[in-house]
């Protein structure tokens, strides 16, 4: 598992020429330190004011991200998986017609796991994005800038998980999957732009 | 050493109330990872057309890169150890007017490595986000949502640097340090933004 290997090596082998980790599990990783953050200032002991509206809207974001957070580290290790998956598709023998269908068959299958895995970061990344505003309003003004940050790596996130989405959806058959898709991500990238957007404004 | 540690412990050290690591290591690391990702894709035995000329530029690209990707995995320890400088000066003794001014004296100093830390990797995330363009321009389209991915993840680590730069200046009485910086931060931000959107052009 590659979230077992160390910070140094998870590095190393994301600057190799190996197929995996690669932009996908690098997105996934963006958006878990941006969770891990968005946790990390609601957990803080001092909060904005100090008032109990305070401590019930942070413990309200904790008890949302903790399995988000979960889920998001989760996706680094799925997504290199989902992509060597789609390696050794390709590798199958396609001598005769039987085998290059059922080559062809794998790739697909393969393919649609790999869009999945960032699909499902794109969608993990937003719902921790709207809770960046309510730890910016409740959130302790000396942790602002560990906000900001998270705002901003959970942003990087999705883009990168849906640049890993899209590149996909280009080698996928089946086009009712490859339009609901393209639809929720127009979506789930406006959704995470506002929420972002109204984080910062009460950062500033 | 943070990078020491597994990926699955930094996380929930950086989720956990503790002030270290915070938004700064993990700007740090959304740099080393973009830096990463444009060297893995310098790297790939594949490039845009295969001519010399692609293969020329993308090896300066990794030889400009591998001293940048080092220095911002090394700024993943250092931020959090100035960081925690700074806590230890906070911490020192005011009991008596000699004990004031020497505190006093010890937090500025402290805020002054902390304030140099995210401002180099600001200026390191600036320096790949330079190289973004060659990388989008000769290196393999099979892998340009990895390059994509890395144009954003240097952006957030550039921004989230920045937001650790500006909420340590407050804290910082020289005046013409302060000065220097905040015009230096908002030339860095521009070249960050105008590296960004060269390369992503390329890459659509």
């Amino acid at each position: 598992m590659l979230t077992n290997t160390s910070v140094h090596d998870f590095l190393a082998a994301l600057a190799s020429s190996a197929p995996t980790p690669g932009g996908g599990s690098a997105s996934a990783l963006a958006s878990t330190m941006g969770a891990s953050l968005l946790m990390m200032v609601a957990a803080l002991p001092k909060t904005r004011s100090g008032s109990d509206e305070d401590r019930t809207a942070l413990a309200a974001v904790s008890a949302a991200l903790i399995g988000v957070q979960q889920q998001l580290t989760e996706a680094v290790d799925a997504d290199s998986l989902a992509y060597d998956a789609v390696t050794a598709a390709y590798k199958l023998p396609k001598g005769s017609d039987v085998e290059q269908a059922a080559r062809k068959a794998a790739v697909q299958r393969a393919m649609r796991g790999a869009t999945d895995v960032p699909l499902g970061v794109m969608r993990l990344s937003v719902i921790a994005l709207k809770q960046a505003p309510a730890v910016a309003r409740h959130g302790h003004r000396g942790a602002a800038s560990d906000a900001g940050v998270a705002v901003a790596l959970l942003a990087a996130g999705a883009r990168g998980a849906r640049l890993n989405v899209e590149i996909n959806l280009g080698s996928l058959a089946d086009r009712s999957y490859v339009e609901a898709v393209k639809e929720e991500i127009d979506r789930l990238s406006d959704e995470a732009g506002d929420a972002a957007r109204a984080a910062d404004d009460l950062l500033r």
